[in-house]
């Protein structure tokens, strides 16, 4: 600790990404990216933007690429905002509607980044108990609250709540924010957009890193009410005038635009989870029943760090969290095809010496 | 105000950047952009990175960027810190260095996004005057103190100061952190850097927004004791472990290495500036001694805000700010040389009417 420490900074327990290592070549089932590159469209438009004008500041309003999310959303541009990467929109979302002071909800298990903003930005919050089958006990958001982070489909259980069951917590805490952070939204369940009209307290949030293979672009978004949505620019405008490049905002519009290769993308990687939940099903693995781009696993006999050191030993990278309740389960991303073949015949052979 | 905002989003008073008008095609002389093109091989690096490994996320850690950097001012790399540009680098040293409810010091006229982020992250404040010459009265600076932030060169003022005169200040604040914003230290006056063994108190802060041509690409750093980068690093990864993307990383780095190109431009700029100086006092106006890509003036019988409106009415954008003490002043960037003999030309029209 440095004396010239704010308490804030000797507070903090620093988020810890999955690895990125640079020392071999691994099959990275670790960080949830997408296995398929970004659209073609993406890089062209990148390649045009990288040109003379990158000397001017970008657009600090982002307002084409706000337009275009608004529209395939069909929400106004006012109900849109964007920042660098969803982690971004997820600090400003602490700042803009959690009171220092106040206690919000979230479940004990889920996004670790969580705890890390409410210990950042001194608010206070309560965990609620994922039930046995790590299903969320809807009855328990009802209590009063200082806000609400639901992460749906929830990492890194992968098990999704329908948008129903999100209406009902939203009805039920309509003097609050309630925030459904939808990075894995694409890959099977239906998105809470459609409630916005309806409840002004609801902020939806989603990335282009993981459907839109755009993780090293980092590119988020949150969708709201107005009012929301001006709240999260008051805090952007005080930390940042700037925050997506121009190249970013370039590649992202194109994202969003091409619908085919977005349909294409996320469906193989749902056909491939489907494929290789059978297979590890096969194989007497526990898989809950994921509605994103990866699978949380178990094995009644081997132990999931074992598995993991395994893994890492024969390349392959997968997610272990030594957390209680969930220290004896594996995250594993869906690569392609080829790495998940890997992957499965890499397990097959250490679970059966 | 919306129920749903905290009382930090209620509270902020935003910063507005210069405009970036849509309308038609302007002289812009307004936000203190380069008037050249970013170094060909930064573009060419770009191009490059704009492959299929976008699916994949950055590098959190931004070795290479960093042992870019710290190779250039012959530092370590634990020296450097990057990020999204120098206004992510301030907010983020706020949360590290300032303690809420402590008070810094910083000029009266200075940068106007510092009170922005006091009021954000509840840092007291104290405005320190500027002389009648808009100097910085060293001995203002010594009394106790929670930080200290000092732009230098300043803005909007332009005028710089020594770094015997930056050591001073550092020498009599052993007990905490003493920002230097040097976002203009290339056109003219001596970095602090050198005084970064010495000090474990000094933070530099720079960007390429401005001498490398790059505020489309959004990158700033920070340079200091390691014990101040680990607390930079420490309040990053509570934000957003990837701040920074691929093609920034790659197109910055090559911005920082082609030393020749960097040397032609901000030669031609600071040229550029000293013809355009000896104009306009010429033509009566007082101009500040002026170390960055700017001017700072005054005319003795045309009124600032007037020269604004009309500098508008014939297509050339300044920045005007409507604040005490520099009410009657415009701060103009450096453009091209043949912007500026358009500026000239219309201001010496508007002034002779």
């Amino acid at each position: 600790m440095s004396k010239y420490w704010s308490n804030i900074a000797k507070g903090v327990e620093p988020y810890v990404p999955g690895e990125q290592p640079k020392d071999k070549k691994y099959i990275k089932l670790n960080t949830n990216e997408s296995p398929y590159p970004p659209s073609p469209k993406v890089l062209e438009a990148i390649k045009r933007a990288a040109n003379e004008d990158l000397r001017l500041y970008p657009d600090p309003n982002c307002d084409e690429l706000r337009q275009t999310i608004a529209q395939y959303y069909d929400l106004k541009k006012e109900q849109v905002f964007v920042g660098n990467g969803s982690d971004e929109v997820l600090a400003f979302s602490y700042m803009a509607f959690f009171n220092p002071g106040s206690t919000i909800f979230f479940p004990d298990i889920s996004y670790s980044f969580y705890p890390v903003y409410s210990e950042l930005f001194k608010v206070n919050y309560k965990l609620v108990p994922l039930d046995e089958e790590f299903d969320i006990p809807l009855d328990k958001f009802f209590d009063k609250n200082g806000g609400i982070i639901i992460s749906n489909p929830n990492a890194p259980t992968a098990k999704a709540l329908s948008v129903e069951s999100i209406e009902i917590i939203l009805s039920q805490n309509e003097d609050s924010v309630v925030i459904v952070d939808e990075a894995y939204i694409d890959f099977g369940e239906e998105s809470a957009v459609k409630l916005i009209n309806t409840y002004p307290n609801l902020l939806v949030i989603q990335t282009l890193s993981k459907s839109r293979s755009l993780a090293g672009l980092r590119v988020g978004f949150a969708l709201g009410s107005r009012e929301l949505i001006e709240g999260l620019d008051r805090i952007k405008n005080s930390v940042n005038s700037y925050t997506l490049d121009r190249l970013a905002l370039a590649g992202a519009v194109e994202a969003i635009k091409d619908e085919a290769y977005f349909q294409e993308t996320r469906t193989r990687v749902i056909n491939t989870r489907e494929r290789v939940t059978a297979a590890l099903k096969e194989m007497s693995f526990n898989v809950t029943d994921s509605k994103a781009n990866f699978v949380f696993i178990s094995h009644p006999k081997v132990q999931a760090e074992c598995l993991f050191r395994q893994l890492r030993e024969k390349g392959i990278l997968v997610r272990y969290f030594n957390k209680p309740r969930i220290d004896n389960f594996l995250r594993v991303s869906i690569g392609s095809d080829e790495e998940m073949d890997c992957f499965l015949e890499a397990i097959r052979e250490i679970i059966s010496r």
